[in-house]
C-alpha cells in the first residue's frame, strides 16, 4: 500500500496517482492534498496524527517550498513503513510515531539530470514510492543520511494547575489543538478551567455544553482541544496555529 | 466494499481509512466528506440519493453533532446493504431506498470505554464497518434497536395545477432541489410554470434556455429543481435549503 | 483501470464511482471533479497534462455544459487509452497526447430515451466508460463520428527575443501557466526576462528567488509560468486565464 499526502490542492495529485499506476499494482490511498500550502509544520503534525491508523505501508508526503532547490530528498525507514519526501523536517515526526520506540534511518533518493525542478512529487517522489514498495528500501542501494532536518513541537510547560502552551494546528471544525496533553484534562468532566483567564467548562464531548458554547475538551489526538460545541472554537477564543494558551486548570 | 461518507473535510477521513485498511481487505470507496457540517438532514438526503448506485456494500457514514454523548452507534441492514453510523437520523432514509421494499433493521454497536469521545468515526464506526463487512452484521451479536432515531422529509402538497413544497438541499452548482415530484411537469417541456408568482419556463435540460436565464427542470434524484443554465438557481430564485416554494403548474 | 474526472464538486462523483461499481471490477482513480465548472477549455487542459502520467486507462471526463441536448456522447480511442465524455471538445487534447502520434477515432455512445436528461455522468458516460473497459470499444459497434468537436489551444508567437502568449489557466498556487514554451528560458537562469515591460528573475526553481518574489520558470507542464516563491504569482502579475502577456526574453 502507498499512502498519499500533500498540499497540492487539485489537480496534481493526480499525476502522482497516474505515475504510480504506471509504476507499481500497490494499492494507494489519499491521506490528504489540502493541506495548508507550504506549511511544513502543519502537514508534519496531521502524518505524526494520521499515519498511524495505518497497517505497514509506504507514505509518500510532499509539501515542499524547496522543490528543485539542492534540499534532499528521503526515504524514512520507520519499523514496518517507509516514508518517501522531501528533507525539510515534514517526515520524521511521523516516522517517530510509526517506528513505535524503533530505529528511523534516513536514506537520500539519488536525482538524475535533468529533471522538473518544479514537480519533484510526479518526477522524483512518486518514482521512488514505487521503487521502495516494489523493491525495498534495501534493494535499492540509497546512501545514508545521517543529519535529516528535523522540525520540534513546542513543548507546553504544565507546573501544579497551571499549563501554558500553543495551538499547534486548527482543525476544519475549528477546534484549536493545543500542545497541552489531555491528561490535565481527563476525569474533571463537569467542572470549570480558565483560558487566557476567562472560565470556561470542561467537557468530555462537544455536546455535553449548549450550542455555540465554549469548552475545553480532549481530542482524538489525545491534546487538549479550544471548542465550540456546533460552532468554531478558534473564533470564539481568538486563537489561531501559533497563539499562546495560558490554562488554569481545574 | 465499504463505502465511506462525512462531514469530516479533511484530513480527519485519512484516520478512517487507515483504521479500515488495518482491519479489512475491503475495496474502499469514498462518497463524500465535505457534506455541511453538522447538518444531519442535508447529509441523509444525499446518502438516499447516492448510496443506491452502489452494488451491495457496508457503508460508513458519520455526521455526529452528538458524538461521544449517549446517542447510539448503529448498524442498519437494508437489504444486501449494511449502512454503519450514529443513531441520529441520518442513515434511514438512504437505509429504506436501499432495501428497496424490504425489512430495515437496525443494532446497536457495543462501545467500550474508555475509547475517545470526540473521534467515534475512527475509533468506534470505521472498527464496527469493518467487523460488519467482513464477519456479517449476524455474526457480531449486536442487540437489536427497535427504536431508531427517524427523520422524514416534509412532504410536498400537489393539487390539480398547484404544488406546494419545500427546497431540502442545493447542490454545488446552485441547482436548488425541491421535494416537488417531478411528474408535475414531464411531458410539459417548453411551456411556462409560475414559481411564487413569477413566470419561468420548463425545461428538460439547462442548455434548453439561454445561458444565465432561469429555468424548471427535473433533476438526476427525480424531483423538481429551480436552476439558472450555467448559472446558480439559488440565488436567482433567492431560496436557500428550507426556502418553501409554491408552484403554478403549466 | 478507469480514472474520473469533472467538475461536479461533490457528491455527484459519488454516483458515478457508485454505478461504475456496480458494472465493472475495474479499478478506479480520481484525477479532479473540481474543475472549474461547464469550462471545458481549462478540463480540457489539464486532462492533457495529467492523463499521459496513466498507463493503459478507460478516462471518464464529464464537464458538460450542453448535458441532454444533442451534443454527442463520445468514445475516443486513442492508443491504449480511450476517453469516454461529452463532444464538445472535452477529449481532444488529451487524446491527442495519450494516442502519441497514432490516430484517434470517436464513436458516439447510443443513447436509449428516455434517460436523465441532467446527469449523462451518472446514465450515460459511466455505464458507457464500464462497457468500454469491460468489453472494449470495437465490441460494442458505436458508430464512428467524423467530425468531433475540437478545440485548439493558442498558439504563441515567438520571435527573436520577444514571445507573445497567453495565460491558459492559473493552477491552485496561483501559477500563471502560459501557452509560450519553456524552452525559451531553459539554460537562462539567473538571468532578467521583461513580463510587460517589466524586470523579473528567470530562475529553476520557486526557491531560486526570494520569498513574495516575482519569477519566470518553466513549470511541470513545460511551459512558461507567471510565478511567486510562496506565493501567488496570479495577483503579483495581475493575470488570470485568457490574460495575454509579452515577453522580452533574456
Amino acid at each position: 500500500m502507498i499512502t498519499l499526502a500533500s498540499d497540492f490542492g487539485s489537480p496534481y495529485p493526480a499525476a502522482m496517482r497516474g505515475v504510480l499506476c504506471a509504476r507499481t499494482d500497490a494499492r494507494l490511498v489519499d491521506v490528504a492534498h489540502d493541506f495548508p500550502r507550504q506549511d511544513v509544520r502543519t502537514a508534519a503534525f496531521w502524518l505524526r496524527e494520521l499515519l498511524p491508523t495505518f497497517p505497514a505501508a509506504v507514505h509518500l508526503a510532499v509539501v515542499d517550498p524547496g522543490v528543485g532547490t539542492d534540499r534532499r530528498p528521503l526515504v524514512v525507514e520507520a519499523g514496518e513503513h517507509a516514508l518517501v519526501g522531501p528533507d525539510n523536517g515534514l517526515l520524521l515526526p511521523a516516522a517517530r510515531a510509526l517506528a513505535d520506540g524503533a530505529d528511523v534511518s534516513c536514506y537520500e533518493i539519488p536525482v538524475e539530470d535533468p529533471e522538473s525542478a518544479t514537480f519533484h512529487g510526479r518526477d522524483v517522489f512518486a518514482p521512488a514510492a514505487a521503487a521502495v514498495h516494489d523493491d525495498g528500501r534495501a534493494a535499492l542501494d540509497y546512501p545514508p543520511v545521517d543529519d535529516p532536518v528535523d522540525l520540534a513541537f513546542p513543548e507546553p510547560t504544565v507546573r501544579g494547575d497551571e499549563a501554558r502552551g500553543e495551538v499547534l494546528v486548527v482543525d476544519g471544525f475549528g477546534n484549536a489543538i493545543t500542545n497541552v496533553p489531555g491528561d490535565v484534562l481527563t476525569g474533571r468532566w463537569g467542572t470549570y478551567a480558565h483560558v487566557d483567564g476567562e472560565r470556561v467548562p470542561v467537557a468530555r464531548t462537544y455536546d455535553a455544553v449548549g450550542a455555540d458554547e465554549r469548552l475545553l475538551t480532549v481530542g482524538s489526538h489525545g491534546n487538549v482541544e479550544l471548542a465550540v460545541n456546533r460552532g468554531r472554537g478558534d473564533a470564539a477564543f481568538g486563537v489561531e496555529a501559533g497563539s499562546r494558551v495560558r490554562l488554569a486548570l481545574p
